[in-house]
């Protein structure tokens, strides 16, 4: 898995699709699938914020993992009884064992399960979100936004794609690093890409178009986790956030709006890191900082314009069984 | 060494003293001492400021240790061929052992060695900056500011005792802690310490009267290390110094003041705190951040009145064979 010092992720999912004609045997279905997630995981959190965007809550139920896990596997330690009342299991890993007995690959969030086998279906959360896009339409809710319109799909894939590399997977890449010299290229390019993002967002509220779209939801996660997290823990420590004028104020707007940061929950993301990651952070101590009450201050990114939701509207406020708990998120 | 988690320094130090009246079997004279330091180590850079503002380099001369030593010793690996050229020694430790060769406590810096015998006299470091104040006055250069004046010595030592224990040894106290109730006390005691600190010097320029003394020497070698070292690596996190304005402008103040950002190594502080504590960072890898150009921003205390060195006047410039080389410094 390592080259050289240098930090690879396994990006060997499990592809098959869910989607409206069926043709990988899993059609769109209402009720029949569940999204498990970690809401302390950045790839998971991707799927979270999309399914609330698009009010996929009842057609597709959630099932949240506790933000710490073993070397084996995700659990729902923050379930009754430790397991997931649908699924019936402990940890994440036996729905991958259901798939395929053999299975050697990451036990990882967001996977989609099907919950009359109790097998995972996907694990691939590039093409999850993507999919809740174009493959649910019938189960979205009225007023859903556009966040993958087929004219921008060039655009948002070209912008996806370097801040995949230089930005979520880029922060990895930094703290994973087995070497000073392939930490400080990560780091190198890590900030050159925001860089770059800060110049595109100075006139521009969002990354593609004037409107939310999946390009937004991806930067999003892993800018909420920053300063919380990446900041000091993966040594990506130019600046914070928060003293990215440009980039602090795009990530408050996205925040601040209806299926961002109503999604996020600071603890999950604090502990999971600092708690799991020992190779790095021995002690498993959790930092008590930083101050997170800035997320809600004033962003005056409306002044350049933008429609948030297009044509459509902001999502209705969480459902109690779905909020993030009072005291994980300055929200509250 | 620990108890509940908690760190606790070991304070026992040898505390024989340099004296104008030579009480101790070791007067001051000037050449016969050799003061040893590392520029990476926040007690020994108050010896190094102290000596500095009050002149005293023809008479005590430096010697300095490179960052990064292993559990032995610091050692003069910066040296040509590895050794102190006035001592002849490689490892600090040699000193310490021909003072006694039983010692069994830390080998710590600043350490004064009485050159003769090759022996440590004090490593008591609180002592020996009060001494150069108070016994070397014989070898102050013209114009040298009064550190510890007798007016202002019972408010000095009051400011300089919660400085200790809340803020200089405060950031030590969460970055060893044994456990998460350890830290987060450590954590609440320095930051609810710093805003104190911040009310007291938001109408006055320095801590205590209205020119520059020991107490402000104390703070200032903590405060210069925060953001680039305590926030990330010692988990002090609640804000990063240049995230608190009145401390942060007081910070600038003095590190632009001469004789003491011109003794800062930022190179040797991180690398010091990084590459040693391999217990709380395994990799040893060292963050290329924060950007330090921030430390040359205007401050504006100047409005706030103060006379920073009295009746006297600042020191010259660095001699050049005690400069922090360039690239270690945002001054070079």
């Amino acid at each position: 898995m390592k080259r050289g010092g240098e930090y690879a992720r396994d990006s060997r999912y499990l592809t098959t699709r869910i989607t409206a004609d069926g043709r990988d045997g899993f059609p769109v279905e209402p009720g029949r699938y569940r999204l498990v997630v970690s809401r302390a995981c950045p790839w998971a959190s991707r799927a979270v914020i999309v399914r609330r965007l698009l009010g996929l809550e009842q057609a597709l139920p959630m099932a949240i993992a506790g933000p710490t896990h073993d070397q084996r596997s995700w659990t729902f330690d923050l379930d009754p009884g430790g397991r997931d009342p649908v699924l019936g299991v402990e940890r994440l890993q036996e729905a991958y064992f259901a798939r395929d007995p053999g299975y050697d690959r990451g036990i990882t969030v967001p996977a989609i399960v099907d919950v009359p086998t109790g097998e995972v279906v996907t694990n691939d959360y590039a093409q999850i979100t993507i999919d809740m896009s174009l493959e649910w339409t019938a189960y979205h809710r009225e007023g859903a936004p556009a966040l993958y319109p087929p004219a921008l799909r060039p655009e948002i894939d070209a912008v996806n794609e370097t801040v995949y590399g230089d930005v979520n997977n880029g922060v990895y890449r930094a703290g994973f690093s087995g070497s000073q010299e392939s930490y400080a290229a990560a780091y190198e390019r890590l900030f050159n890409r925001l860089d770059l993002l800060s110049r595109r967002l100075e006139g521009s509220r969002y990354l593609v178009g004037d409107t939310i779209t999946e390009a937004d939801v991806r930067l999003f996660t892993t800018l909420v986790r920053f300063d919380a997290v990446y900041h000091g823990h993966f040594k990506c420590n130019r600046q914070k956030l928060s003293e990215m004028p440009v980039l602090w104020a795009y990530a408050r707007d996205l925040f601040q709006t209806p299926g961002f940061g109503d999604t996020v929950d600071f603890d999950h993301i604090k502990r999971h890191y600092y708690m799991v990651h020992r190779d790095i952070n021995p002690t498993g101590i959790v930092p008590v900082g930083p101050d997170l009450s800035n997320w809600l201050t004033p962003h005056d990114r409306a002044a350049l314009g933008g429609r948030p939701f297009g044509d459509g509207k902001p999502p209705e406020a969480v459902a109690p069984d779905e909020a993030v708990p009072a005291g994980h998120t300055p929200l509250a």
